[in-house]
Order: C-alpha cells, then sequence, then structure tokens
C-alpha cells in the first residue's frame, strides 16, 4: 500500500527548497492572525487603500453605460449585449480600448489594446508574466530587497529563482549589471526585473528619472525585461512626477502592469500587463508574448470577469477615460495621512533617538529604520503590550539586511489611530532601547 | 551580448517537451479562427450556456441583498459591509457557508463553509488542485480519453504528465489500477483522476453509481484524490441521478469541483473547491491541502472578486440556496435541444450510414462516430464548403484513438441551426463516404 499524501509536507520537501522561503510566504497569515488576535490594536501592517473612497453603488450603477457603450458600437441592442458579457469572453480581455486611452492619460503609457491583456487582478499579470519570461532552468528574476510579497510568492511557485540586487555598492543600474554578469558566469540568466519605481512597496522610495534611464539601458543591454508595476503612481503627494518606465523606454524592454485596485477598489479585481510593440527590437518575440500570456490565462482564469470588466468600462466611459478626478480626494486623503504620520514621527522621536524614517513622495508606505531588530517576536509584543502593529521589513526580505527595519503603511488608518500608534510605538521603542544594556 | 528571448520558441522547447501537447492547447484558437472566418456556418463546437437565460440585471440588482444579509450577521451598517466588501477579503471566499448550502441542497454534497475555496471560476480551481497535489517528480494526472481541454492545460502548464486511461479491456475502476500499478512500476505515482462523473465533456457519458463506488475503492486504495469536476449535474433530463462522488465518498478521496458559469453564467467566474474533512483518513492533510490552496490562490487572485462573491450571494439568498427554480427553464430548453439534435440525427441517418451517436441523459453534448477519420482539415472543409462547424474529438484526445469521433454541443444553437447544421453536416458525411474508395 502507497503511503497518503501528506500534502503540506510534500509541498515543502518538493517545490520549495528553501524552508525559509515557504516560512517567508506564511509571514502574511502570521500577520493576519496577530491582527485577529489583537483587534484592538493600531495595524501599520495592511497596505490596503481607504475604504471610504469605494463607491461601488454608483459603479455598479454605471455597469449599463457600458452596455449601451458596446450596444452603439457594434450595432447591437444593450439587451443583446448584456448576454454577451454575461458570457465567456475573449481571453485577453473586453475593455482594452478603453485601458489603452486611461493608460495614456493617466500614467503617459502609449500602447494600442491588441498589446494589453486584461488580467483576474495585478497579481495574475504577475504571474503570467514571470511564468512565460522564465521557462529554462537557471532563468530567474531580479528584484530590489526588500521586495513586494507578490514577486516571492510568484517566483517560489513558478519555482524559479529570486535574485535580490546588492545595492549596496552604488546605483540599481550598477546592480542589475553585476548581478547580469555574475548570473552569467554560473550558466543562469536574469529573464525578467520586477520593479515599483514609484512610491515602492514596501520601501516607499521613487526612482529618479535619471535612474529610470540608466536602468532600461542595463536591461536592455542584458535583454532583462523589466516588470513595472505601478499601482500607486497616481498618489503623488509632492516633487515632480518622473515619467513611467514604459513612457521612457525607447527599446522594448518594459512590460508595464496595472491596476485598478487601488484607483477604484481591489473588489473589481481587474489588472493589466502591456506587452511592448517590440521585445528588445523583435515583433515576432513581443506577439509570441501576448500569445503566450493568453494561453496560459485561458487555463487559470479563462478570462476575466466582463462583469467586472463592464464595471470598470462603465466608470472609465464616465471619467473620459481619465481617473484623475475620481482619484483627487483619495489623494488628498492619503497626503495628509502621510504628513500626519511624518508629524508624528519628529514628534515622539526628537532628534532621532536612533530612528530614522524616509519621506516618501507619494504612495502609501514608508520605511522606519530602528536602533535593534525587529521581527516575529517583536510584532507579537508590540500587539500584545503595546496594541500596535507595524511590519517588519525582514518579512519581505531576501536575507537577513532588513532586520532592523519596520515598514508603515498610512493608507488605511485614521489621524487618530495614527497618533495612538506612534504614540505606543515610541513607548515600545524607548523602553526597548531603555532595557538594552548600552 | 546575450541572445533575445524569443519567448515562443523558448517556451515550446522548455516545458512542453511535446510539441503536439502545445498543438492540442491551441487547437481551440485553431477553432476560433474557423468560426470567426465562417460567421454564417452553424457552430456545434461551443459548450457554452444558452445566453437567453442569463438575468445579470436582476443578478445585479440582488447584489444589496447580500449586503444586508452581512450587515445584520455581523451588526453592521448596509454602508459599512458595502466597503467591506469593496476591499481585499478573505483568500478562500467570503460566502462559503451560502455555497456550502447550496452544494447541499442541489448537488448533495455535505461539506462545512471552511472546507471550501472560493475560486475565479472552476478552472482555477483545477488548477490550484493539480498544482498542491502534484509536487514530486514523477507524480501523474489520470483521466479518461477524450478529456477535458482544461485539465490537459493546467498538467501542460505545471509540467505534470498526464496519463489516458486505457479503458478498452473493462471498467474505469479497473483502468485506474491498472494505470496506478504500471506507474508505480515506473516509480511514477497517481495523484490526482480528473473526472466528470456526470455528462461528461466532451464526451457525455455518464458513471452509474456502482461505476462511481468502484472508482471510489480503487482511488482509496492507491491514495488517489478524484477531482469531481460537476458543471452539469443539474442538467439532467432523463433516468435516474447516481449521487455524486463527493456524496457517496466515505473515506476522503473527493475533493469536488463546483461552478457556477453554467447554472448562473460564465461572468460572474465563481466556482469553487471542496476538500473532504480528511484525505483518506488524514484530517492535518485535509487541512494542509485547505492551507496549500489558499496560499497558492493568493499568489494568483489574490482573493476572488467579493463583488462577484456579494452577486451570487444574493441569487442564493433570494432563491434559498438552491437553483433548482433558476435552472429549469434552462434545463428544459437544453433538453428540448437535445432532443431535437437526435431526432435530426435520426432523421438524416436512417439506419445509421456508418454513422453512431450516444444519447446523454443531460448535459450539452454527445459524441458522433463517422465512417472516416474527422480532423483539422475536415472541420476546415466543413467551415468553408457545408457551412458547419463540429467539433473533432482528436483535438480533445490523448492518443490517436479518437479520430473518427466529433463532439456535438447543443446547449447554444437554436432548433433552427440544429436542423440546418445536421442537414448539411449529412450532406458532409454522404459525399465523403461516396468519394472514398469502397
Amino acid at each position: 500500500m502507497l503511503e497518503p499524501p501528506k500534502v503540506a509536507a510534500a509541498v515543502a520537501d518538493a517545490k520549495v527548497h528553501n524552508p525559509s522561503v515557504r516560512r517567508r510566504l506564511s509571514v502574511m497569515n502570521f500577520l493576519n492572525e496577530v491582527a485577529a488576535d489583537y483587534p484592538l490594536a493600531v495595524s501599520f501592517a495592511s497596505g490596503r487603500p481607504a475604504e471610504a473612497f469605494f463607491e461601488l453603488d454608483t459603479w455598479l450603477e454605471g455597469i449599463p453605460r457600458y452596455f449601451d457603450h458596446l450596444a452603439s458600437r457594434d450595432g447591437r441592442s444593450a439587451d443583446e449585449v448584456a448576454r454577451l458579457v454575461g458570457q465567456y469572453g475573449r481571453t485577453n480581455g473586453l475593455i482594452n480600448d478603453l485601458v489603452a486611452m486611461q493608460l495614456l492619460a493617466d500614467d503617459g503609457v502609449r500602447c494600442r489594446a491588441e498589446n494589453i491583456v486584461i488580467t483576474a487582478g495585478c497579481q495574475e499579470a504577475l504571474a503570467l508574466c514571470v511564468q512565460a519570461l522564465c521557462v529554462q532552468p537557471g532563468d530567474v528574476v531580479l528584484t530590489r530587497n526588500p521586495t513586494y510579497i507578490g514577486i516571492t510568492g510568484v517566483a517560489t511557485l513558478a519555482d524559479v529563482d529570486l535574485v535580490a540586487l546588492d545595492e549596496g555598492a552604488g546605483s540599481v543600474a550598477e546592480a542589475i549589471g553585476r548581478a547580469a554578469r555574475t548570473l552569467a558566469a554560473q550558466g543562469r540568466r536574469a529573464r525578467a526585473l520586477y520593479l515599483i519605481p514609484s512610491f515602492d512597496n514596501p520601501t516607499g522610495a521613487t526612482l529618479s528619472q535619471t535612474e529610470r534611464l540608466a536602468i532600461l539601458d542595463v536591461c536592455q543591454r542584458y535583454r532583462i525585461v523589466v516588470l513595472e508595476d505601478n499601482p500607486y503612481g497616481m498618489f503623488r503627494y509632492e516633487g515632480e512626477a518622473a515619467p513611467s518606465m514604459a513612457t521612457l523606454d525607447q527599446h522594448g524592454v518594459v512590460v508595464y502592469l496595472g491596476t485598478y485596485s487601488k484607483t477604484l477598489c481591489p473588489a473589481v479585481r481587474i489588472g493589466c500587463a502591456v506587452v511592448p510593440e517590440t521585445l528588445f527590437g523583435d515583433a515576432g518575440a513581443s506577439r509570441a508574448l501576448l500569445d503566450d500570456l493568453g494561453m496560459r490565462k485561458s487555463f487559470v482564469t479563462v478570462n476575466s470577469s466582463q462583469l467586472n470588466q463592464a464595471l470598470v468600462g462603465g466608470v472609465l466611459l464616465a471619467e473620459q477615460c481619465s481617473l484623475e478626478r475620481l482619484v483627487a480626494p483619495a489623494r488628498h486623503h492619503y497626503r495628509i495621512h502621510r504628513d500626519h504620520l511624518l508629524g508624528r514621527l519628529a514628534a515622539e522621536f526628537p532628534n532621532g533617538c536612533g530612528v530614522s524614517w524616509n519621506r516618501p513622495e507619494g504612495g502609501f508606505f514608508l520605511t522606519l529604520e530602528l536602533p535593534f531588530a525587529f521581527g516575529q517576536e517583536q510584532v507579537s509584543h508590540c500587539a500584545e503590550n503595546y496594541q500596535v502593529i507595524p511590519l517588519p521589513m525582514s518579512f519581505l526580505a531576501l536575507d537577513g539586511s532588513q532586520d532592523r527595519r519596520v515598514r508603515m503603511a498610512f493608507s488605511n488608518v485614521s489621524e487618530a489611530q495614527i497618533d495612538a500608534g506612534v504614540s505606543r510605538f515610541a513607548d515600545f521603542v524607548r523602553e526597548t532601547v531603555a532595557a538594552t544594556p548600552g
């Protein structure tokens, strides 16, 4: 008789070679459990958008607007269109033309509707791209460190190595070049670079135009596809916007990843991947990538819900294919919260006290540097004894370099929660420093 | 300088070892192109549900009913609930309790809400299950032959071998036992069996209760998880229903896969996987599988759209958690169409003329056996010269055994289309037979 399939053990043994990787993937569960155990604690851990700006009712009511649009475009009755929308549909999407206009208006990304794959949230786009680009043994994805947990999960489950850029000694572009050469010497190959150039998750950092151009240059040289993830691009609070990497791309280096989870709401579960006209000058390779993404998608989600696409389509029609007007109040709200958090940090940690932080120009996150290590044990201790939950940056790191950092999300906490949370966290920090033998 | 990544070539070389497999995955594109090239041809190729029964407007209007339900259950305002539904949510789903009640009422499947994973359509459930169960080199999925293209795609993209049962010499259960032993002798392992026990896609065949029990027995013996896909279970036109395999399962053998794509409409993109209380008696393995499915899902679609879940939830509340009333008119419609197709076939092929077919007790499909091979060339010829498109069964086969069979879908064609289509196809058959040297 054969032994019963111990699923968890089998998975841990076979696909996830490094047990610490699986642990890394489960940290979000751990965090959710901590948050559930201490419901009164202020959580800076979740990077969710603020619910106050979700207008589900209005957006649902806009669905017939999209039906009417299709009806007049295709010479059908609105009833007939509603039925077709209810049916299975084109794998690569229904609302690609409107999305192309919105990407141009809001992100400066110029693309044809045919080059867009509409996905069930941006996470699916990321998963499809990594699977399609990394198909040979030794193909790897490069990423900054710390990085978004979503790319770690995708790479791990696809059995693709994720290689952290070593930025210690210079620019991101230089680190990419070094990584590409080191990998080549090992018979491996950097196929893709995952990047959130504007208001990075988790660090909050933004790349300058000069940095973006240098990264495009080195990626073109080494034939590394840049997966530009841009969920926060419309949430800039100060400073001049650098163009998106896709806008700057002259040579078919960038696959742009978009989402409506932050600009509208996560429940729409609509994102996209935009494939450039050529991949490094090769139009056939670009077409092949588009076909491959569609083929892969057809065996995971078949097609993205045409109902959700119709909802997004209705909003885009109402807003003349720019979300600028809709996003403005949320952006204002997030800016106020960022400023409030920065103010409270400055008040609680005068002269630093060994604590420092960055000032993100936009987005949902900032990075706090502590004078001591802050990990799983500390986050439980903070939740239990101080009723505050920051996110240990080590949870999102590919090595031990982030042990003294935490991510603070200011997107979905009230000003009162920021007041209480920062004050409690400062108590924790002061008491920990005082208790540490000098 | 490194060579540019020729995506298609790289994929074909690396992941899809057998080029015929990739060809198999692309047949649906081929069929779509044929259908697009000959828009006036009657297509029996698409197994889509009939659009006349989609009530998108009504279902959309029912969403607030689900909000109210959550509000009164959780003591929140309906506004507050709407915002929470718009947010990211629990990976394994929101409406699991209602789905559990519906599965019991309509499919006889008894399960706890906690054992359900709500997915972005049933295809995602299938993909997650195969990936979670087949993690060791040599783990394979068993399936009948011909089979649903969706399992072929999932297995191919997950780099898992799909092994066709050889039913020639006896029962399905015997074929499973033989396959398990042969694989074991090769150092390989059958981990899962994919099965549509009721009104199979593509054949239309249904397994008797005796056959189901024998399959459960042999699968328990060899520790093979049965992936029971049941999209057509509610569409029985005659005869007594055999219980679903999950209902008959006493030993934790069956993961049940459900979908609302046929009972409501495909655009809701909501399906589910139901994990048994134990896997072959092991409660820990069952829990591990549930966790593993959720972890994998979180890195593909994050969570299934809570908006779509709220729509399904609203329908389930309105229907007291049974879709029986809603499905009845569609079932009547499909039965009439099946009968009409059977009647036309009998009229056009009196005494068989070398053509035979089965009489499916339900579902969307029947199998037609021809006196000559019918493949890609013949389907193009039929579309161009006879304006009719059946689906060559070879497109869904894992070997050459299906070359003389076609699948006829009667779910989304009108009676007039059936009349014209069968008459034209009969012309084609008679002319082909006449032109074949006897």
